[in-house]
């Protein structure tokens, strides 16, 4: 449980690392967000921004086809954005695929969660190039 | 110096703490930046947010009666404002000070530093109140 919980965390941040380069590649400036989910105040994991716009992003990898989310964890990163001014997304990376960022409103909804699969992602995200141009 | 260092470093986070309170506490939205100063990208200490205004802040504590910042430390601030489309300020307090709030293009030049003091802040600094309202 401790090793597959660390496992999965360093999983997720070298995800957020990859991602904040390849911001800063294409001139957004990203910053990884201090004690996202030990804090208080809701927080996202990275946060992304342009002259024009701003993005406040979950960011997940996994093995599965299939990626589930609490409510409560998408409805935070909603209250966030609410109060930011930010957009609320989720990237995603399923093994061998590119990340996808996928808009929360456009998750499907479960009686208990949200959840996206790489066919949504396929039909209703963007990959990074289109996010950022 | 470990200890100074360590010292001085806590109170600084402190003093980051007690900021993301007082900006939650008045409906902006405020996050602390992870391994600001040590990734290879420029990032503020906090990240603030609201509908229409965005704050990239340095936070400062300091016993003295000025506060010395080298001049990388306020260009990267500025280079990180620009590309993430924020204003760049130093939220600084003295001892037995409120927080000040003061921009980055009102601080003072030295031919090796920028500089400010507690008579600088009161000219043009800001106090909290003033800054968000």
């Amino acid at each position: 449980m401790g090793i597959s919980h660390s496992r999965r965390k360093s999983k997720g941040s070298a995800a957020e690392r990859d991602l904040i380069h390849k911001f800063w590649a294409v001139g957004w400036a990203a910053v990884r967000v201090a004690g996202s989910g030990s804090t208080q105040f809701p927080s996202p994991d990275i946060l992304v921004g342009s002259i024009n716009r701003k993005l406040a992003l979950e960011v997940k990898a996994t093995k599965d086809k299939k990626k589930y989310f609490p409510k409560e964890e998408i409805s935070a990163l909603e209250f966030f954005a609410g109060k930011f001014g930010a957009e609320a997304w989720i990237a995603i990376k399923f093994d061998r695929e590119k990340f996808y960022f996928i808009k929360t409103t456009d998750l499907e909804e479960t009686p208990s969660s949200f959840v996206t699969s790489i066919d949504l992602c396929r039909s209703k995200g963007l990959l990074f190039e289109s996010l950022t141009s």
